[in-house]
C-alpha cells in the first residue's frame, strides 16, 4: 500500500538481502531495514519488527532462505527451522511457511537449496497479497450488504453524533482491533483488505480503531496506515469499544487471526475475545479475516493453542514522541508493581459471526470449514 | 491509607486552606497541593487532581466553602454552585454535595456561611471515611464467603500459574478497573475498603489491575495505593482481563460507580461494560462498591446518565518517567489520527451479581434497592 503516496510491501528481496518496513518505529519514524543473516531475521520476528500471522510466515520463509546461504546443509536447515520456530508460538503461519520450506528444500542438493529458498519466499509472498486481494473481496461484499441493510440516514438517530460529521451519516462504522492491515500481511493486509476495496469503490465508511494496548498496534500501526491511505478513522481506547456499540456507533466488526482453530475458534491479539462478547451484546455482526495459511485443522480447541507472554515492560513501558519531536520510553505504572502481558486471547467459535477466507465466508464451525477447505479438513 | 507508612486522607483542611493529594502527579511523585480559592477547586476537579466519585463531592463541599469565604451572599452561592457543578457531568456525588451545601447555607446568615461550609465539608469527609468503612465490611464478607467455596488450593489446577508463585495457590484473586481505591474517596476506597480490610484479617489474596485507558488510573493509582499498603497486585492491560477470566485465574470482580441508578445500572469508568461481559461469560461474580452517595434515584435506565467525553490528547499523549528520572509526555498515536475519548460506560443490571453498599449487599435492582433505602426510594 502507498506510504506518502510511494506502494510498498512490508517485506522484499532487493541486492541479495531482504528489506523490511521496521515496525517497531512506526508511525515516528518510517524506516526500511536491512536482514542479511538467520539472526537478523530470527530478532526482527521476535522483537516484532516484521509483525502479523501472514507477515511473520513470509519473514520466516526469507529467514530460512537467508539461513540456506549461511548454511545449506541438513544441520543447517534443520537449525534455522528450529530457530524461526522458536521466535512466536501462537500464529501458526510461522510453522506453514517453514514446512512449506523445509518441504521443498530437503530433497535438494544443499548448493540449490538457498536459490530455491529465495525464490520460494517471494512465492508466499506474492500468494499472500493474491489471496488477501481475494479475502478482500469477500471482506467487501459483506461490508456493502451490511451498509446497504442499514436504516437510511434520514430515519436513523445518531446518538450524540459520534464518529458521525455532517453529512457522513452515511458512513458505514467498521470497528478493529490491532492491526490486521497490510503491515501484518505482505500487502492489502487481511481486515482492512476489505475495507480499502471498499474504500476504492467509494463506499462510505470510517474506521474506530481500538488502540490495542500493551503494544498500540491499533494506535500506532493501523492508524497509521489508515491515514496514509486516507480513509476516515478514529483511535479509541480499547475499554471504549463495548460503549460505542452500546451506543449504536458500530454497524460491525472485523478483525484478523494469529491461529484459526478447525472448529472456528480464533486466536488472536489480546482484548478481541471481550470485543466479541460486546458485539454479540448488542447483536453487532463479528466477522474475523481469516486467510487459509491461518487456519489449523490440526487443532480444535482455542485452548490448546499456545498463548505467547511477551515481557511485562511492554505494559509498564511506553515509548512515543515527544512535543520537541524527539523519541522517548516513559515507565508508566509504578515501580515496585509487576505486569503480565499476555499476547493473544481465544474467541470461541460461538461469538463469530463468520470467517472471511480467500475462498468465500463461513460460519465458525468445523462443518463451515471443512465445506471450504475439504482437503484440509480432518 | 498509608503512604510510605504515613497515613494520609486524599483532602484535608488545614491553616485555612485546603489540601489535597495532587494525583495527576502520582506514581512518579507525590505532591500534596493546596486549594485556597473556588477557582482552586474548579480546576483541581477539571484537571483531576481529585478524581473519583466520592472524593469529587468532598472536594466540591470544600470549593463551597472556600468560595464562601470569597463571596458569601445568594449571588455567590448560586454561582459557585454552578461552576462546581460543570466540572464534571457524570459523578451524581458532585450534585449529591453541592444540593446537601446549598441546603444547609441558603438559610443561614451570609457571614455565617464559610464556617458552616467548612465544618459541613469536614463532616462530609467523615461520613465518607465511614461509610466506607461499614462498606467495606460488606465487601469483606463477599470475598471471605468467596474464598471459603473455592475448590482446596490441592485439587485445584492452577493452570499454567498466571498470578500464582509457589505457596500462593490459597490466594483469593480479585480482579479490579479504574480506581475504586482510597485515592478515589477520603479515605479506604469503596472496592478496595473490603480488599484493604480482608488484608489486615490475614486473607490471602492478590488483585489483577486493569491499567485502565486512557488515564490509567488502574495502572497509575490503583497499583500504586496497593503497593503502599503491601496488598500483592499485578497489573494488566484492560483487554487481558476477560483473558484472564477464561483461564480461570479470577475469582471475583469488584469495581467502584460514578453513579447507580434506581434500577441498579452502574455507570463507571469506560471499560468497565466489557469486564462485566466477560464475567457474566465465565460464570465469575462481578460486583460494585456503591456507596449511598452514588446512587442516583432520580435516573432510571444508565443510558440517560450524561457521559463524558473529555480531550482527545488523553488518549494521543502518554505522560510518565524516564529511566533518567524525569517526566515526560509522549504522543503515541500518528498526528494525522482523531481519538475519542468517553470517560464513562453503562453496565446494564443483568450484568451485576449485587451491589455493595455500607447498608448492605443487594441485588441490582428497583426491588433490592428500594429494599436497602426506603426512604429514597421513588
Amino acid at each position: 500500500m502507498n506510504v506518502q503516496g510511494v506502494p510498498y510491501r512490508t517485506i522484499w528481496a532487493e541486492g541479495g538481502s531482504v528489506k523490511i518496513i521496521d515496525q517497531t518505529r512506526l508511525p515516528h519514524a518510517f524506516v526500511v531495514a536491512e536482514l542479511d543473516s538467520l539472526e537478523a531475521a530470527v530478532t526482527a520476528i521476535a522483537t516484532m519488527q516484521v509483525r502479523g500471522a501472514p507477515l511473520i510466515g513470509a519473514a520466516a520463509a526469507y529467514g530460512l532462505a537467508l539461513a540456506m546461504r549461511e548454511d545449506p546443509t541438513d544441520d543447517g536447515l534443520a537449525r534455522a527451522r528450529e530457530r524461526l520456530l522458536a521466535t512466536r508460538p501462537t500464529a501458526v503461519n510461522l510453522r506453514w511457511a517453514l514446512d512449506r520450506g523445509a518441504e521443498h528444500l530437503a530433497p535438494l542438493p544443499p548448493d540449490e537449496r538457498a536459490g530455491t529458498a529465495f525464490r520460494l519466499a517471494a512465492r508466499i509472498c506474492d500468494d499472500d497479497v493474491d489471496a488477501n486481494r481475494r479475502l478482500g473481496a469477500h471482506g467487501y461484499r459483506i461490508l456493502q450488504e451490511i451498509h446497504a441493510a442499514r436504516v437510511p440516514a434520514s430515519g436513523r438517530s445518531t446518538g450524540d453524533g459520534v464518529g458521525v460529521v455532517e453529512g457522513d451519516v452515511d458512513r458505514l462504522n467498521v470497528l478493529t482491533h490491532c492491526n490486521a492491515g497490510w503491515l501484518a500481511t505482505v500487502d492489502r493486509g487481511t481486515a482492512t483488505a476489505g475495507i480499502y476495496q471498499a474504500h476504492e469503490e467509494g463506499l462510505p465508511l470510517h474506521v474506530w480503531v481500538d488502540e490495542t494496548r500493551p503494544r498500540s498496534q491499533g494506535g500506532r500501526l493501523t492508524a497509521w496506515e489508515l491515514g496514509e491511505q486516507g480513509i476516515p478513522h478514529t483511535v479509541i481506547p480499547d475499554g471504549a469499544a463495548a460503549h460505542l456499540m452500546a451506543r449504536g456507533q458500530v454497524d460491525v466488526v472485523l478483525v484478523g487471526t494469529d491461529r484459526t482453530t478447525a472448529r472456528g475458534d480464533v486466536v488472536n491479539k489480546i482484548g478481541t475475545y471481550p470485543v466479541a462478547l460486546a458485539a454479540r451484546d448488542n447483536g453487532i455482526p463479528f466477522y474475523v479475516a481469516a486467510p487459509s495459511s491461518s487456519i489449523d485443522f490440526s487443532v480444535d480447541e482455542g485452548t490448546e493453542v499456545p498463548i505467547e507472554e511477551r515481557a511485562p515492560d511492554e505494559v509498564t513501558w511506553v515509548t512515543g514522541k515527544t512535543a520537541e519531536g524527539g523519541v522517548a520510553t516513559v515507565r508508566v505504572i509504578p515501580e515496585g508493581s509487576p505486569a503480565r502481558n499476555y499476547a493473544f486471547d481465544v474467541t470461541p467459535a460461538r461469538l463469530v459471526t463468520g470467517l472471511v477466507t480467500e475462498r468465500g465466508v463461513t460460519e465458525a464451525s468445523t462443518e463451515g470449514l471443512a465445506r471450504l477447505f475439504p482437503e484440509r479438513a480432518r
